[in-house]
Parts: structure tokens; C-alpha cells; sequence
């Protein structure tokens, strides 16, 4: 009997999130979480017709609740599937602002979706990933994968909310990986470091060439190759970032 | 005309909060801060027999309404007052637990208190230190230290959220730590890397020499020492470890 | 015309070295490099056995003279080659010894191999590498690995030598890749965290599983991985550990 | 019988080193190691005019024989003298170069002082220290400094050798610090992050408030502050900057 594993992508926007969705569903079905159905809605009918499978959950994942009632769709839609990759990609409201002019709900909003989100969706796709441990016919080891930035290791000034949740996401994804890799789950978590190349960004860094941006694609591409390590050489964190940028 | 500044520890408890306070006692007028009244009364009465002077006030730092009520009782008893140091000792519920057993509560405990808490705590505080930059009888620049731990720098297994969560501050504290140099505060992170000698500790690493253990006393020693930096020599991160830890 | 790029694999021994070269010699000519000919004559008949291309060049790194010798072999056997991949994987001798207790020699052993020996390495490839950059038929951007290990990132008591060198070498390479980024050279380093499976560690950890170690030629898929990525996206440092590393 | 304990500056010039020199002369006699006696006379007269003790002794920190040598001359004039504190100050030739434009002795120079001198120092210097932890005298547990630099934990492009350097004697540093902690020595690691302001640097930042460079008497201030910390809260590591330094 064929490997039934899924992935899972959680944050699905117009960049990292849908570049990594693409990418995966060339291996395997893919579910696509995001608060906000357009994010998702024309990329699931794009993988759909291509010949991948997807569908996609309207998710808050800082909600329990949400979250719940998501994994209970997934294994609803896909009865007794394990997960082989699982990428946490949902990043907290980005605020920029003095810090005595943020308001508590400013400060929190990055930990809100990148640590307490990370959290909740971890709880809920670990089993799932142990699961696929077990998948004789799973052909890598299960993978979960965060987005970080560069405020994963750099915390700016104006920047506490963001940079704490992004330097607390990174030591939940390290304690995570300590627990699980002895189970045979293979965790890693990315720093970002630079500007996206997506419709949003379009007007940034305008006089530079196109090295000057990380394209989302090969982001996907190197998170492929996170999932397709073996067990004798995980590894647990990279950096990543363009030709040009400036560290 | 004297300086009016005082100085307020978050956080007191039998360990580094009471030895901080009676350290900086002997400076400044000192305001404890503790969800507890417990944990501040004796030393309170302590420090105001022994000549200098202290009051201590109920504060939960997590509950922006409860921070808020706590300085403007300061703003009472202390009319004008400038502060010339301020301590951040808080700490959230210490929670070790595998992932998968952990609740939503136990791993946003942490966050609560040593982030948002530091948060909402430097929120107040810090116009407060500015004040006291403009203080011509201020002897030292103002200061604002926030207490870490190992888990600062290093995320181990079982400890998602109390890791998350030092992280988390440590990211703050150089955010402050950058945003304000620049008009005069002192801000800096104490990495507190080992056991400290408390009542509570007292069976820990019993067969081992004092030299095993942190005094609280000393911590409260290096925290002046960090007060007493001139602004053209900030240190903005130390570390504290005992003789005998390995690290 | 095809492009006429080769890879070169500086330090190649039983372990990460035959892998590596293993690994590149599928896509590009491989040059060996060690001090011992045993280290790698086997491993080039093995090379152009099977349909690929290697030479073998008995090299000291650490020799400026030794390294032109090499790198003047190179020219006259790949006349106007660029070089696509180098990987330097060499490394002083391993020194595990109290501070008093270290000779001058024993020290400096490290540095030499592992942090000149790299500097000297870099300065002969780098010009191969930008002349690659230019080579419209190259598939992917040059890429410059350095392999390092634990001690580049922690530096334990009795190994003041070798990790003074790994820290050196690991900083060698970041400041590389901030020059040669821009100029379209991808530098990256491998911390290499936990004991390679080689002949002379099978009876390490005998009572583990193989997960106890890392397979050399899953670095090798790493690096491989490390030389496909875009200019678009560089990852400058990756950790490599087995599954059951404790870390 | 009083202790008959001593501090050893290595690396006197008119900054840090002088600074430091004054500072723990109101202790100990000092001893300060330059290699160009003009770096340290004038401060020897200052010193012994000003009630102190203090001799120069014109010493290459990176030769053993003539570390070896200078030793020799401090146990002739400190007959059975131990080492209160010992400062490592010295530091390599700062050469800012394109890579390939930097000679192996341009790259070497900073290793052969701060890193291979840091050693040579260390090996000559500990069993003085060891033999402070016996003295009943003492006041304070002995203590070993090193000073870095922005460089110690920032590798920037042009900045290959001093940068690996300083990476080294970061290692060494902590690597000491681990092996002798437990035999009662004290060591820090002090990374000084800015502009100091001496003679050479008079014209640096020329338009900025005084704030934008490091005091040296401040650093020096600082270093006795660890030297004071008891064995019971050794700070290993500290960053010093001005008010006013980006990072």
C-alpha cells in the first residue's frame, strides 16, 4: 500500500507560502491554512488542474479552537494520512513603531501568530509527523519546517514586538527539534534574511537587480531540501538570503 | 536641590529581587514590586529599620491596569521623582513538559510575565528614566536590567515556553536597549546561567561546595556595577555563572 | 562550447572529503587534494573508473608554496578552466589537551590547517570562482564551502587550539562571503555537529544506532544541495547533525 | 603576612591599556608588557610618582622566548609574587584589505598577538594565578581578561585576519575560562564595540558628542568591576560601547 502523507503549509500568502506549496505538491497532497480564503483559493484550483491535489482551510492559527477544528477537517479529507512535511510560514502583524507608542495589542500580535501560532500548530501536526515516522513507504523523514527573519537573531530598535517573537519562535523550533529528532522528526528553522520578491515588494529596492531580492521559489527549493535529508545529516537551521543583500 | 530619583524592582522574591533592593536601597529609595505582598513585607520593613526607605506594592506586570496603578501610587509617594535605576526580575511560571503535554496556559505563562510584562513594566518605566537623564544631581545614568536565564541563549527539550519566552526578553531588552542609549538610558541583559542560593534551592546540589550555587548578593553586586557605567561605556549584556558550573 | 568548470575538494580522506568528491565528480572534473597521495589514489581510480574525471594532487594547505605548486598542476591539466565548486574540508590536528599542558606546535596545529591553510586555499580558488561567474554555460552560482564542526560555534575546556581555529576559520568564511556575494561567488559554512561514521570512529557510539552518526555522503547531498541554490537565494551557514545528537 | 600579589598588564599603549595599568596599580604593583618601551616609561614613572609600583618590561607577546623571558624578569623583582590579575591587551596589526590583496603576513598578523600571544600569555600567566587562589590574602578570586573587539563576533568583507583572530581568542578565552573556573580563576572576555577615544583617534567622529567614543578609564573601570566579582557570580563575557554606537 502507497505512503498516504500529506503536507501542510500554514501561512499561505502570495510568497514564501505558496512557492512551498507549489513545491510540495509535486510530491504530495497538499493543505494550504490561511485566515483569508484568497490567499489560497486560486492556488489550490492552480494545483488542482495541474495534477497535484490541495485544499485549503480558512485557519486562524493563533486560535486553538481554529486550529482544532482545521486538523479536523484534514483528517476528515485525508482519513489516516500522516504528515511528511509540515511548514509553519504564518508571521504575526509586522509593527515598526517606537516603543512607547505601541499599544500592548502591537506588542503582541507577532507573538500571537509566530510563537503562540507555531506553538498550537506543532502540538496539532506533531502526532501526525510521528505518525509518518512509522510509514514504511515514507521515503524522507518527516519534516517540519519554520519561516523565521532576519529579527530571528537581530533585534532593531523599534522592532521589540516583532524581534521577540521572531528570537521566541527560534528557540521554540530548537526545543522542538532537541524533543523530536530522537523520534524521528526532522525540525529546522530558516532566517530569512532580506526583502521577498513578491507583488507586495514590488516597488522596493527598485533600482537593483533582481539579485537584490530573495525569490520565494527558491526558498521552496531549499526547504525541499531540508525534507529530503537523511537521518544522519539534519540540519536544524539556515540562513537564507540574496546575492546583494547587505549582513 | 537633591535628586529625587528612586529606584523600583519588578520582581521580588527571596533571591535576586530582595538582594537588588537591598543594594540599590542603599542609593536610592526603593519601590517592590510583587504580585504577593508576602514576598516584599519583611524586607520593606527591613530596609526602612535599617535607615533606608522602601515601600512595596501589589502589581501583577502581566495586567497593563495593575502596572498603571502601581506607578501612579509611585507618582503619590514619590511626587516628581525621577528613576535612576530600574530592575526587571519578573519571571513567569517555570514549566518543563514535553510538547505535546503542555497546554496553551503553561506555554503562554512565560511570554505573559517576562515579555509582556517587561513590556508593559519598560512602557512605565522608561519616561521615568528619561526624566532622570535630564536630573543635573544624578550621579549615574539611568539604568533599566532585565534578568535572564540559560534559557536565554539555549533552548532545550521540555522547555518551549519558558525558553520561548527569555528569548523572547532578551530580543527586547537590545531593542530598548538601542532605541534609547541614544537619549541617555543604560539598558542591559543579565544572562543568569546557574542555580541561585535560595530557601527554595537549598536541597539542590547539596553535595557540592558553595561555589556550585549563585549568591543573590553578588548578582545584585554586578547589577551596580552596570549602574554605575558611565555613558561612554555601556555594557549591554553580561553574564553569571558560579565557579563550579559547566556550561 | 561546453563550460569547462571543475570542482576541487581540498582535505580528502575517507570521511566528508570522498564523499564530497564522490558527490561533484557525477557533474563537474574533481581535483584532489591532500598531503598523503593514500588518501586519495584509490578514490581517483574509483573516479575514472566509473566515467568520471579525477586527479589527485599531494598538497600541504597550509604552504603557500605547496598550494601554487597545486593550483599551477590545475592550470596545466584543465588549461582555462573556472572553478565551479571548491570545497575545503581540511582540518589542523585534532588537540585535546589541559592549556599548560600544550605545546606552542600543538596549538598553532589548528590555525594553520584549518584557518591559513583556508585563507591560502581561498586566495588560489577565488579567481577560478569569479572566472566561473563569467562562464555563461555555468548551471549554478560558484560555490566556496568551508567545513567546520562543534568547536566552531563552542569552545569546551582542553580544546583552547582546535576551536580558536574552527571559531577563526568560521569567521574567515563569513567575511568572504560579504565580499564575493556581490561579485556572484556563494560562500557557505558547515557546522559539522556530532561523529562522522568513517573506519576510524566504527567503534565510537558502537552500542547506538547508525543514527548516532552523520553518513559522509549525506554531507556530501548537502553541499551538493548548497552549490545548486540560486543567486537568489545563498544559505551562508547550515548545521549538520545526526538524529539521535544530543546538542 | 600581607599578600604579595601583582597585576599584569599586557599590551600598554596610551588607551586601554593605560587606563587599566592605572587603575589596578591603586591595588598592586603593576607590571607592564609592551613591545616598544616608549608605549609604557612615562606611564611607570606616573605610576611609581603617583605612590604606586609599577616596571615595564619590553616584551613580544607573540614569541615565547621572549614571554618566557619577561617572566623571568617578574619573578626576579616580585620574588614568589602570585598574579591577582592579568589583562590581555594586546593586539595584532589591523589590516583592512581585499582579500586578495592581503600577504599571509597581513592575514597571520593578527593571529600571531591576539590569538598565539593571548595563548603564550595565558600558559605563562595561569600558574601565577593559581598560585593567587591559594593566598589567604587575596581579596578577590584571580582574574584573566581579554579584551576584543566588534570583530570578535562580527566577521565583516576586507576584515578576513582580524576578524579570524579575534574569533580566536574569543574561543581561547571561554575554553580557558572552562578549564580553570573550577580551580578557582576568573575569566572574561570583553568586547569593546566602538570607537575608543586616545590620541590616535582624535579626529574620529569628530562632529559627534563625546558620547559617540569609549572613555579607556571606563573600560578599565569595568574590568576592575570583574576582577571584584566574587566565585560566586563570575560574568565570562561582557560588551562595552558608547552611548551613542549603532549596532
Amino acid at each position: 500500500m502507497a505512503s498516504k502523507a500529506i503536507a501542510i503549509v500554514a501561512g499561505v500568502g502570495p510568497g514564501t507560502g505558496a512557492s512551498v506549496a507549489r513545491k510540495f505538491a509535486a510530491a504530495y497532497p497538499v493543505v494550504l491554512l490561511a485566515r483569508n480564503p484568497d490567499n489560497y483559493e486560486s492556488l489550490v484550483q492552480e494545483i488542482n488542474k495541474s495534477g497535484g491535489k490541495a485544499i485549503g482551510i480558512s485557519t486562524d492559527v493563533s486560535s486553538p479552537d481554529s486550529l482544532k477544528e482545521a486538523f479536523g477537517k484534514i483528517e476528515q479529507e485525508y482519513k489516516g494520512a500522516s504528515v511528511a512535511a509540515a511548514i509553519f510560514n504564518a508571521s504575526g502583524r509586522f509593527v515598526r513603531k517606537p516603543l512607547l507608542e505601541m499599544s500592548v495589542e502591537d506588542f503582541g500580535a507577532g507573538w500571537e501568530v509566530s510563537c503562540k501560532g507555531a506553538f498550537l500548530f506543532s502540538q496539532q501536526v506533531l502526532p501526525l509527523l510521528l505518525k509518518n515516522v512509522d510509514d514504511t513507504n515514507s521515503k524522507y523523514p518527516p519534516t517540519l519546517i519554520f519561516t523565521g527573519a532576519t529579527a530571528s537573531i537581530k533585534a532593531n530598535a523599534l522592532m521589540s514586538g516583532f524581534a521577540s517573537a521572531k528570537f521566541a519562535m527560534r528557540a521554540l523550533s530548537t526545543s522542538i527539534a532537541k524533543e523530536f529528532a530522537p523520534k524521528g522528526v526532522h525540525v529546522a528553522h530558516a532566517i530569512i534574511d532580506g526583502v521577498i520578491d513578491i507583488p507586495r515588494t514590488k516597488d522596493w529596492l527598485k533600482d537593483m537587480p533582481p539579485e537584490a531580492k530573495i525569490a520565494a521559489d527558491d526558498i521552496a527549493e531549499s526547504y525541499w531540501n531540508l525534507h529530503t535529508q537523511s537521518r544522519r545529516a539534519f540540519t536544524n537551521e539556515i540562513d537564507i538570503r540574496p546575492m546583494l543583500e547587505k549582513w
